[in-house]
């Protein structure tokens, strides 16, 4: 049938002040900056601020905020016990965040007020416990004691303390903020909206920020920035045992994949059809992050990679308009911060976090129930009968 | 803006066969048969096995599945802990239901297999839950012991069994069990809705459950059938303390609610322009099980003040076409088999769970990502510069 939007591509749910995604012409942006003018640049405490209150902090507010979310990290009684179950039962990560999450309701002083004011310690309280809740179960899964936060330092380093026990220095922090910065919002896209339906019931913020977490998991939508990276390791081994060039092993290796079925991970996007301008934030991250390391051998390989696979990609699927998404360069930069690609997506919902709950404030605002419609292709005239009455070989329900 | 579908109403984003709402004529069919054909005749199991499979089962396979389904009640090893946890905080049903299901992936043996026969296991495994964690969540915050699951006993019957500590007689399961059927699936809801966002993502089932419980919590989709009996009640004891007839102590207080701005509740429904066929389904099983008890005051009083609410609504709003929706009723049938009002929600969880868990199956089985788009209403071109130079007056974003 036409009539059916199965996709909803292209439906406008909600007017938005949050992000703006221009997929013909490769823009983004958020809160009324430019993608490039602000992820590089601002902490992600500014950021914050920008989405809840519409305008960026002065000095005094960046302190008072970072000082709020220092203060909210610790993790409500039980959920630590939780996470301890789910990770000895090897639960993946974005499962044991998905059920942390879910037991954020427990820090609510008073889950019945509605407020405003309410509703933005809300953000603040459940923001500041992401990290917590994803470096507790990263350590407890990999047998390692977890980390108390550490209020004197700011959202991002603290998550990158409480994940290695050590604290980043400067160009760390910046190439961590400007991930964070760069996925927190970004349209309506899939788990955006999921926290959007579940608030346009009059259901909380927690309640639709773990639908939220359940949406990210799945690998269309954030779930696979690990195997953009992997493809370019398994081209950076094969060159070596071969003895023949990066571009060469990386041409018939996705050669081989497309022509296969294969997918090429890392390229294509739902709504950009030219360059995601994501992925060059994150790739101008990545080079300042390894130049200062003094290795640019990875950068400059994901680099070939990069090119044979958009020539290759534009060779045989004219008609698609395969671009670098944001997956490619996500992998590449938290990998050059010391990041395991199990920690990718979790990192991910860290950074969304932020955007998620100014879009629960937002719908909150200016509510409408959204509830579409379906169009029903199924019999309709079924006479019930006792079991025992059944034609086993009868379709009774048509 | 007009371009904006802020509701989503009337934009189908699926074909299905589980169910159809026709709003204009007060029809529902579930799969293929008119609820009032179902509801009130089958076994819950036989309803699941009509939404999971297309056909309801013979007499073998409701053996089957009732014993896959007894087979599947206990809880995941943390699960109870975590609830205790909740009930200890004395956090609402629906939030301990939503911490429980967040947790039922540890109940899967092999959450990657991604076969057919993998997500029907798991629709068993999830469904079958439902009713442990709410009947265990609700003795653990009254503060009695809770109970185990008892294998003998159908879905519905065990439920109340757990709830109680009695095994109901077969007026009361009949009653209970029509009434999870009534509620088992309604179309494109926003709960259902949101269920099928996460699954587009290629997310996993206890993910998008997880998800739905959350949009069932919210007042405008399943968290408001309390408050339609509280009315009655409070009508009768103004008759009571006043001496005055119920019907005029109803126009008084429905009179003024409205007047006052208020909203009557289990009255009106977004897609119901006519009488909802719920509330005939769940009237006629209310008469049935309080005739049986020999008591129909409450009953007969409840027609009463619908009666008068419908006239008074009618009369003071026109255009609105309100008239009696599923809450009203399922409040007077739950309040029959003894439920308190703050377990409706969590018991129409317990009925939609079958719904969610097909709808699941269907989104899987002819995926595409659902991600709609919004309209940018923010600034454009912020440049940013360091906190300090931040004039405080100054809108950056704009």
């Amino acid at each position: 049938m036409n009539d059916i939007a199965r996709g909803l591509e292209g439906v406008a749910v909600a007017e938005t002040r949050l992000s703006h995604v221009d997929g013909e012409r490769g823009v983004l942006i958020i809160g009324g900056f430019a993608l490039e003018e602000l992820a590089p640049n601002a902490t992600y405490e500014e950021v914050l601020h920008l989405l809840w209150h519409d305008r960026l902090p002065t000095t005094a507010e960046c302190h008072a905020l970072q000082r709020q979310l220092a203060d909210a990290r610790e993790l409500p009684a039980g959920t630590y016990e939780t996470l301890q179950r789910a990770a000895h039962a090897g639960a993946p990560a974005m499962d044991g965040l998905r059920m942390g999450v879910a037991m954020l309701s427990l820090a609510d002083p008073d889950p019945t007020d509605a407020s405003t004011g309410a509703q933005l310690r809300r953000a603040v309280s459940l923001v500041a416990r992401f990290p917590t809740l994803v470096a507790t179960y990263w350590r407890l899964v990999r047998g390692e004691r977890p980390l108390d936060p550490d209020p004197r330092l700011p959202h991002a380093a603290n998550y990158f303390y409480m994940l290695t026990g050590e604290v980043p220095d400067a160009a760390v922090v910046r190439a961590l903020e400007t991930y964070l910065n760069t996925v927190v919002d970004h349209g309506m896209n899939a788990s955006t909206f999921t926290a959007r339906v579940i608030t346009s019931t009059g259901s909380d913020m927690v309640s639709a920020l773990a639908g939220a977490v359940g949406a990210l998991k799945g690998p269309l939508h954030g779930g696979a920035p690990g195997p953009a990276l992997d493809m370019v390791f398994e081209i950076q081994a094969r060159a070596q045992r071969s003895g023949r060039s990066l571009a060469i092993e990386a041409e018939s290796l996705i050669r081989g994949t497309i022509e296969a079925g294969g997918r090429i991970m890392g390229f294509g996007h739902r709504v950009y059809k030219v360059r995601d301008p994501r992925a060059d934030v994150l790739g101008a991250a990545a080079t300042r992050l390894f130049e200062r390391a003094g290795d640019l051998r990875l950068y400059e390989d994901a680099r070939i990679v990069e090119e044979v696979a958009l020539r290759v990609l534009h060779t045989l699927k004219p008609d698609r308009r395969l671009e670098t998404n944001v997956e490619y360069y996500t992998a590449l930069l938290l990998h050059g911060i010391g990041m395991e690609s199990a920690l990718f997506t979790p990192t991910f919902a860290v950074g969304r976090a932020g955007g998620w709950t100014a879009h629960v404030l937002e719908q909150a605002a200016q509510n409408r129930l959204i509830r579409p419609s379906s169009v029903y292709v199924g019999g309709r005239d079924g006479h019930w009968v006792p079991p025992d009455g059944r034609d086993p070989g009868l379709r009774i329900a048509s």
